[in-house]
């Protein structure tokens, strides 16, 4: 299964006040890692993946509709990014389900384990637009199966 | 069934550039809601579940293990708090399954519905620790059904 | 000297890993303090000062051009609100010099002192405009001297 | 005059419901650049100037005594990391006059200019300790004029 493998550097803000990285923080390098998995950028070494125009002013936003995180282990501040590895789950008419797992920059210790489901949008209306054939073909070669959580 | 419901103000910084409370920021809410519920506080009008010595340098630390949220609706900018409500749909050995509703400050409209595990731990080992009598007696009243997510 | 006196609450994620309100972070008590001071909104017993349309959508945008604080002393959590004291030390043609006292709720400690210059500018096109007379009768009344900063 | 120069990433979080950078989270943004500038890593090609041990557990604790910028222009949205060149205007017997610039990532734009008083203080006590031989010798190539704040 192919992954979709990221890098996002913590920021000193991430950790609170139990010194390590807050929770709800931890959805922010989420956040970031969708950016540079899947928005165009002027960078030529950009992910396959990276072929949406979400930026402020453009056509497309992305929403989340879902999100389900597990988090496995405690992260403590460290210089190195954390290094976030992504696929897909489900690629609907409108919407996807894209899966995370949050390593130290070594890969050596797995911290957290995700799904978001991301709905495109028009940045305008804000109503739910169909994925096109370009995007189907660039994002199809990541899907896989979604992350066994331990629901009750 | 019985709820603790809280009330939590937004700030403008929740926002994001597509103009609604940011789907992280949002976790803070519930953070914050969390925190209104559970710690003591010198408020005496504070709930009868508020019970936790949780502040820095207390005994107890929670974490989170886990968290499911779906997102509803977007919720714009509002300068009335946000009226979270809360019950346990799991009371365990060591954790709870703590469940939400999001919704606007007169409860027309809900926001999003949500579920922390949220782990008692010793604050200096971070060891997982038992729930109490003390604290099951308080928490007990607020028992109910889990909210039916919409999973895949 | 008239001041504007207005409740900030803290939210956890507001303290850092040294245990204490981020010095970033305090800013945005300063910004939920001049939203609360400045922007209209439904409540009856809003200040006399609330009268800018500012939130999203609006005509007006509150820029920052200048920000200057002293922070005297750490700020650690606790429940009560933080209370913010503001006044202005010089009201211009299309800008104000907003200034800031950050107290404890009891008002026995002084934490921080602050200055935010703020531009009023047009939302759309974001070119300063002119504060009005009606502006400057509703905050003419809170002018007074600058703190007295520290500098070197 | 030397200067460090250090690339902090953007995060889309950074961005207000203005649609350009916060004027607290551009702190943040000093604050990393501040921490790339002066806190050991373990990057062989980390600046000169990177000595400290401040990162949670260890002994030195940096805190901000005073804060004062300039907000020249706002910070739209971008995928290239803003870059901060940084200089000393002070160098004292427990504290530093930090100074800033910062830019976009070609150094075409400057966005603003700030200088932080950060002083040296005992992680344990919280009390200021002496800037120690070692330290001195590393941050004196960078002493420089202050930047020429329009102040009222």
């Amino acid at each position: 299964m192919s992954r979709i493998t990221v890098d996002v550097p913590l920021r000193w803000s991430d950790i609170d006040a139990y010194s390590h990285v807050n929770n709800a923080e931890l959805l922010r390098i989420l956040e970031e890692a969708r950016i540079q998995a899947f928005w165009v950028s002027g960078d030529p070494q950009r992910a396959s993946t990276a072929i949406l125009e979400a930026t402020p002013g453009a056509g497309t936003a992305t929403l989340i509709a879902r999100l389900e995180i597990e988090y496995l282990a405690p992260i403590a501040y460290q210089r190195q990014p954390l290094r976030v590895q992504m696929w897909l789950s489900h690629l609907g008419g409108a919407s996807l389900d894209l899966c995370y797992e949050v390593y130290d920059h070594s890969e050596s210790e797995l911290y957290a384990r995700a799904l978001t489901t991301v709905v495109m949008a028009d940045a305008v209306t804000q109503k739910p637009r169909r994925i096109t054939p370009e995007e189907r073909r660039a994002w199809e070669p990541f899907l896989g199966e979604a992350p066994a959580f331990r629901r009750r």
